[in-house]
């Protein structure tokens, strides 16, 4: 930026200097360097939070037999998706990594992800308008375990520890990163025309499909769907549920934020404020929805309804956090909520056993919030958002499903009956997870 | 590094330049206007997550059987805030706003809070030396939700959800804003040079007067007060309280450390960090000062009063965090926690029960704090506090009276006394937080 | 700043500046000195949540009679921390502050913590470079209050809180400063050439050290070690422990990238962004290491090892977060779960009772990372990192006994044998943690 300024300034007078635009705009070079870093960081850490969030949600909403394991799987695959996109998956999604399909094709063997040497010099950095490749790395990385995060809670109470983690190598080091560099790596769906700010497709839908896929292989858990009725099996610590979502919601200030991805211009940072109140307000809008909705259809409010109401609206806004307004916002984040309140009775009746309703919150409301993006962006085509979603949904499905068969057949990804009926807290890790308070 | 620079441009006249108090104190209108945005964003992330602090604070502190009600109640006026600060508060609370009562009596349709455009340009903002519209109202929003905040934990255990969410919607968008504006939206107690740099007054007393009108018309839990003896009603889940006591604790940073309400100079940024100091440091001498005096005058250390020795420590300083030295601010902190010691047994004593201590520890700690100004801020004068303290506390205990009131003749606001004995979550949601623990 | 600049600059060659390595690399002083204290203040905020993130981890670890007073502990720690190191501490660290063991020896009397004038002019601010030292203070504070939170886990469930306390304000005013200042205060550590980059010596090793000469005068906890056996006394609430161990892990960003202690150029905020990538790499090495290892071992995975081992990966890059590449501070972390794994039962084995495991954890994992830093630091020597772990070691250790040697002849550190058998929370506090359902 101050360079070219530079080359125009001497000889042509300050004062029209001032008036550019592009001086106007944005701040130095070295500065937009360092406030989009920062804001990646930032965002980073807010995401990197949301994995404690999901854990929470998750840990709260399956009973105290098979909490630990719960516990155990989030701390597991947080840490495996570390590893899985560290050594394939951030190459894999940007088409400047070393890896490429004709790369990999032609014998080139692709390299782990690299960042800047220590101490980087200026005139060493790829682009001075960007960020730091290591920011970037770390909030990419945030996005891509997050998506495994969904995945854990749909799956919870009777799948086995090991296969899950094998699946989730797969996801975050292949299947997500894959998919995500058809629109955020530059690819197809980009060229394309395809808007997703911060990934109600590309990270929540995708998070949504890779479960279902799982799910329809695992079934659902023992005695839920009994002669024709839906059994409650009610969450053992409501608390923890409520933590893990308002851990969520903070979380996802840096989740949409950071999706502006330049915090250097006046523009990018009122840019990111609207941001942040529109993505409070869908939220708000979807909690609230789900509020009245179970007052007026069920008679009493349901908690967890709310939670996965507040969640869906944050998932609704998050494929266009900026272009609506407050009002926009609010009423996208309130159809999560409806979304939410009939989505799940729904699954039960056709006996796909969500346990913390995942595939409502993120799957379902990632479609809806992906699909509302032309009411409020003008530039955003309902056709090329349609497809886009088909492919992605597709790909993401039938991909997941062969792994998911594939590791069932070598290994089996469902427990024991007995071990099931047990607890898998007991059973597979000889651990309970309140041994003072329970049974 | 500016040297660096100015050893190229001395034909200038390098001296004078340096001399010059706005290159020496700021950084340019556009760094400002970003640092000023981002000082908005990260502490209303940090006040955001305050809603959960107090949310876990209060499920803690309440019986197992109220507390899904309690976890419910505070997901929804957090989301309600939301809504309502849009509708109305925003506008109301800023006289630069599209409300006002010129405007309304006129007939002027007042309309929602708008931000400013997408990609807004620098010549279209209104004030590049302060910050973008979206920043500022996502961080007053968390401001006004706090006050609802602290009204739920005083009624808890026997108040119903809608008329309560009713009083929540009039509150944060009515009352809160009405009289904030008299402060910070410009209005006659700025003028009279009322000081209250966070809002002890204008944000915590005011939630403590709401709680405490809903509280006399609302009465005491049944057995609380029984023979004359005071009854313990102990709170089900002290690590919950302890975990909202430390976010809530984080979150301050956040509250005071915004309201300076600028960071693009050296003053600026010094200033928020003596705050952060002063505000760890408070809340510091809040807690030990509890610790030593339940020892004292009890024998045993009480942890709860710790935690809210702890949160009487920051309202204390909330209303001048920046001019104390660290020991000032200690010992300011150090006298919120007297109070508490001294104000929970004595609001037992005169039959005001209050579930969670909030009395105590947001309206009588906020007084103290707000008078405790002149004591380390040579233009603030305690005749001047002292009357903005009696005009915002009889505006907000009256009126919020007469909501309470008016809601409690329209729909009572208390659950039948069965239902109270039950516990508000079976009774009211049927759902239980610990299904397979209590009881 | 920029604006200002340039009008002087025209005539003085631009091409030249631009060219200049100083310009190249750093953004203008004041911008610097912003940046810089923002970045302490953000990760000022993030060290002091991981008091919280210790406080849940420790509370969940403990049985449910002994949860209220971990909490009270930890509350209470952390407080006393902040009036230490405010009154003595901080200026202990630091040669350039008041206290100096020759001004003792002098007979000045040393003077607490100052922080600049309220809305410091940058001409009276010593070092445009550097930062505020209120962000500064903040900072250091929530590093110095660490180290006493390791402490307090070691020696849970038999432990008095008096006793505690009285050892931390030693370990907080002084013994920590001290030794601190050693590396930190530019004293001879530093001058030996030992790198240490956040604190695997100086914060987690000591507070390794401090709490192993408290368990060996404290003792085992009755009935821990019985006929040739360890009885596991397992924690009543996991989902707490892992919420304190994902606190943690979030706030380790702060630790450590906040260490980096500039923010305002391309090479530094590139070299935060590695920071906070190695950083997580390590905690996820970590993690995954104990899972396979407790898998492969024991059969079956075992929750707090893997919890311990994302800890102890995260304390083993501490020492050198920026040299190594992602691959390496996966490894690195990676040895950090190994050491957890035998290290916990080789405590068990020599009868050292560490309720939580933070010696291995902080100690021996502080001491690896230590000696890993040769490894990835060209400028490290082994030899220079071994002598400064034995001298920081001795001096801590054998400080720390003789204080808790003497408060033990004083008052006692351990509670009676009854008190012990009944939980702490009811013999000494008088409080249930979880009144409605433990017992």
């Amino acid at each position: 930026m101050v360079k070219t300024i530079l080359k125009y300034s001497c000889l042509a007078g300050v004062a029209s200097l001032m008036a550019s635009p592009a001086f106007a705009q944005e701040a130095p070079a070295h500065s937009v360097f360092i406030l989009n870093s920062l804001l990646f960081l930032m965002s980073g850490f807010l995401v990197m939070f949301m994995a404690c969030g999901f854990c929470m949600l998750e840990a709260g909403l399956v009973r105290a037999k098979n909490t630990t394991m719960q516990l155990t799987k989030n701390v597991a695959l947080f840490s495996l998706a570390a590893i899985g996109y560290y050594l394939i998956g951030y190459n894999l999604m940007y088409p400047l990594g070393t890896w490429s399909v004709e790369g990999v094709l032609s014998g080139v063997i692709p390299a782990v992800a690299v960042l800047e040497a220590v101490g980087v010099a200026p005139d060493k950095v790829d682009d001075l308008s960007y960020a730091s490749t290591g920011s970037d790395f770390f909030f990419q990385l945030m996005f891509c375990a997050a998506t495994a995060s969904i995945v854990s809670g749909v799956l919870a109470e009777r799948i086995k520890l090991w296969p899950f983690l094998l699946f989730t190598f797969a996801l975050t080091a292949v299947i997500y990163p894959l998919q995500a560099s058809w629109k955020w790596g530059g690819g197809f769906l980009d060229s394309m025309g395809f808007l997703d700010f911060a990934g109600s497709t590309v990270v929540h839908s995708v998070g949504g499909w890779a479960a279902l896929a799982g799910v329809l292989i695992l079934g659902p858990r023992i005695g839920k769907y009994k002669d024709g009725r839906v059994v409650p099996m009610p969450g053992a610590n409501l608390p923890l549920a409520t933590l893990g979502t308002f851990i969520l919601w903070m979380g996802w200030f840096g989740f949409n934020g950071g999706s502006q991805l330049a915090m250097g211009s006046i523009g990018d940072v009122a840019d990111i404020s609207r941001i942040f109140a529109n993505t409070n307000a869908a939220a708000a809008g979807g909690a609230l929805v789900a509020l009245a909705l179970t007052q007026v259809f069920y008679g009493k409010v349901d908690l967890t309804m709310v939670l996965n109401g507040a969640l869906a609206g944050l998932v609704s806004i998050t494929a266009e956090p900026l272009t609506p307004t407050l009002g926009a916002a609010t009423l996208i984040g309130g159809v999560g909520g409806v979304i939410v309140v009939f989505a799940v009775p729904f699954l039960d009746k056709i006996k796909i056993d969500d346990v913390v309703g995942a595939i409502p919150v993120h799957l379902m409301a990632g479609i809806w919030g992906t699909l509302a993006v032309p009411l409020t962006n003008g530039d955003a085509s309902f056709v090329t958002q349609l497809t886009s979603i088909f492919i992605v949904g597709v790909f993401t499905f039938v991909v997941s499903l062969i792994v998911w068969f594939a590791i069932d057949k070598i290994m089996g990804i469902r427990v024991s009956e007995e071990d099931e009926l047990a607890g898998l807290d007991s059973a597979e890790l000889g651990m309970d997870a309140y041994p003072e308070f329970s049974r």
